[in-house]
């Protein structure tokens, strides 16, 4: 399922697979955790990541300067071993946008996803800001991010496969918007370029989206088996089997779908499975309380009855 | 767990139990379908609701004129034969609100929900707001909404303390802000005087928030026998009977919380179970498609499935 | 300069001259004052106005019962013998702005102004929300409010464009983004169908807009004189003399064009010149402090002293 | 009217006087243009600058990388030749926020700038937002900038008041909060510790707002001397010959205040007075047509010939 060829190349567009939302791990005082990177992206790995989005909204990109924004794609490229990674890079700022997509580039990243920035307001606005982008990155192969949950900006499908048809830079979309499953059958459905359409909300409708037409998920969970799992099901024509399989993960699914919260709690249980030393969350941001705490044990401990009871 | 007295009075503080989100059924003509209300009544009662609130957002309450609503909400009071009946309210306009008001309370509704309007942006102007609220409308029981989804108002749990403790009439919480269950903590643990906290979120988080200490779902579901079962397993003590029901139904669920598009999946599966007559939702609204009723069908039967599998 | 045939024609496409944004007068207790509604038309009238926009945002419609509302229209309309009276219908709820809206053109007003609702993020959106209105209102004249301070919706040159396109009934746009001046001049060379082009912002702009091209204000301001006046000198020719005056009361402009609490001055100042008994805002809306009060007599003090000075 | 004592010391609670916000120069290509930032020092002081805020929203700062930030901060420093130079740092990421801070009051900048970020919708939520903000800049004099129009934040009065008694950083406060009369009484009537209150809002209530108590403006203008010219003459308390002085500015400046295009009008008015050697605005931003070049001409003309009346 992995793209052929060097992370860096231009294939974006052929995208078939499960590409991780990746988490940024802290230690304990809330500095870069370089070394969980490494457990971190093996742990994907062998729970079945075929690629990997890093410096998302949920991978606590906000909290980062450019120099930690650079270690960390960078060692997640290094680990990565071939496997393509894509760097959230969008910001209000474009200076900093282009600045940071020509070094992460340079580091041997496949790609970069930009979602448009707060405050535009209109189709003719948003084709004016991604002109902007394409002169200031240039030949650089993206992912189109539709999220207006983070950014307000509302992008119909006119406007993208208008964005798609005049910059050849966009491979793929990253489709979050709700609901998001007619807006997929109408974005595959309308001609053009064919990109990649990958789906994020916290994979919360995965298998109706992969019936849709989707080329995979986009997004995180403390439990990447249950992407590639439901993924591989349903490429092989098995959806009762995906279907199964996604709903025995459904309970926590949605408590980590609870905005950086949710993330406070997925990195929680990668701690407890060992994919990270510490399950820190920068400032600002939610700490667990003890009644969390048992909240999660609960979760997981149905999951993990419902698996056991499935094997 | 039905309120004793009569509708109108004021013992709203001491609701438990399961208050329907209701629908408005609407002809093939999107005119209102007031027979409809009366096999919808029956069939949430039959389900086990407690009361019901009606011309709420998911009611469709933003596309009725004054007339409409009256009749909607009298019809409803009518037919749910005692059982309370509280009626969204909430406008931009608080001459509209107090006008509904006052016809709705004559008209024996055991009180009124209204969400702060939005464009309010400090606790200052929250409290200003809900002064001049409570001088337009007087001794009038009050369900809080916390909706900051719908209203873009952000309440604090200090905030919603202050307005509880300096106006009476509020007598009960609709808690649905993201991430939920902290914030029940906090308000339960605030002190002051005793108030019903009910919960919404399309009662996607329905089992957590009811160990958090709300006193049960206010919410809508095409099987409001769901959240009838959980919260009596709930309060029977058996929590793990309570999530096994939840879970059984939780992938339709989340498929009717896809905002309005979810409410017009919800009106086809009760047309489906005989609640209603038609699906219709009035536009401006969504209409389903073919596609969506293949889904509706897959999920559906999957339920069913998983139910006659656990009988 | 003002439109010939009976008020409800369909002629407001042809509207050139000074559009009062009438305020709505309240008494001492706040309630509708329709005597002051007759000596504000004839104030408005002795000092110039061709027409009047009633029931706008500074006429304080968001405060308004229906009835109240009507009571309105019809009293202005009344009163304005024969001279357009526009009355805005905007609301988030459809069914209410179609009522609305048949009941003012039955009464006899000329047009209904209408702005977006609150919420629409795309062209596609604006589009399919303006079909919806159009269907629901049937073959009435509609003045277009573009006005994104107040609704937070940006329409495009080429959307505004696209809308009148397909509604005939669109005969006329309130133009009031910011920056305004380079979009009058793109909308009159957009081509197509003519529709007047009359300008809002509290005319803080007035002669530049007039240069670029507009058709009148459509404006509020306690000295009605000044839009007339520089409305008759631009017509005219004389620039000069246009600016001129206009400059003699932008001190006094610049203050009233501070939101709600700039209608409060500007009522507390066309109170003290006889148009209306009563200042009163209705609640929630500001209340002039005594500060406020010497802020005003000291404005209004240096604007008489030029004119005195010009005369 | 200058602040005594080396730049970077805590005394911009004494500030009083005229704080330029200063424009970033740009040559024709849109890089930094570092010779024209001492052009346009000398052209600032020259008409009367008592101090300097660079970076702010209208220097451009969010188009600038952070080295970009850096060198015109150090430009600003260097060439101000110990008049205080503040620097605007408000950034969503808080790393970024934090290390802009470090660097630029290593350079010498008398203290910092911060408006809370975008998103913050309570009290609580602002309190702990700057509880965040104070932990990671540490012991920094800062400037609170109370800005909803660009931040969509509203901090109310008691807000305001109990940050300042929080964070004993917090040495000024920048109000342009609209209307901002009012606020600006209740902030001084606040009691507590004395904190500079400076306005911006483009000066346009400059007069207003010193008779109500501010330290004087932080705004900028193309015509400096306007403002230090105002402010001199309220200081010696000529109130008519401070508001004859405005006023002879107020169309022009009513024209610079209408955003980014604004500054960019600005940019050229003063690029024709020798202040810098171009008027470019970094993309994304406004280009002016010759129709706008033709009305600066036009408002520039009327400026100066008022001010040769006037002599």
């Amino acid at each position: 399922m992995r793209i052929q060829g060097t992370p860096g190349d231009t294939m974006l567009a052929a995208m078939k697979g499960v590409y991780i939302v990746a988490q940024t791990p802290f230690d304990a005082d809330a500095g870069i955790d370089l070394a969980s990177v490494d457990t971190l992206v093996d742990f994907y790995c062998r729970h079945g990541a075929d690629g990997f989005t890093v410096l998302g909204v949920s991978g606590e990109a906000g909290k980062l300067t450019e120099a930690e924004s650079l270690a960390v794609a960078n060692r997640y490229i290094a680990r990565a071993a071939g496997r393509p990674v894509i760097v959230g890079v969008s910001s209000p700022n474009l200076a900093q946008l282009s600045q940071l997509t020509a070094k992460v580039m340079d580091a041997g990243a496949a790609g970069v996803m930009i979602a448009p920035a707060s405050g535009i307001r209109t189709d003719d606005e948003l084709a004016r800001y991604f002109d902007h982008v394409f002169t200031a990155i240039g030949d650089v192969p993206v992912v189109l991010q539709d999220f207006p949950g983070a950014t307000n900006v509302g992008m119909s499908v006119p406007a993208i496969l208008s964005l798609v048809e005049r910059h050849p830079q966009i491979q793929a979309i990253k489709q979050e918007d709700l609901p998001s499953l007619n807006k997929i059958t109408r974005l595959r459905q309308g001609g053009g370029r064919r990109v990649a359409i990958l789906t994020g909300n916290n994979a919360m409708y995965l298998p109706l989206e992969l019936a849709r037409g989707v080329d995979g998920p986009m997004a995180g969970f403390s439990y990447p088996e249950m992407l590639s799992g439901v993924y591989r099901l349903h490429t092989q024509g098995d959806t009762d089997a995906a279907n199964d399989l996604f709903e025995r993960y459904l309970p926590l699914l949605r408590y980590e779908a609870m905005g950086f919260w949710g993330v406070a709690a997925r990195k929680e249980v990668m701690r407890r499975r060992g994919a990270i030393r510490h399950a820190t969350m920068r400032q600002p941001g939610p700490a667990l309380t003890a009644e969390d705490h048992r909240e999660i044990d609960a979760l997981v401990a149905r999951v993990e009855a419902r698996l056991a009871e499935a094997a």
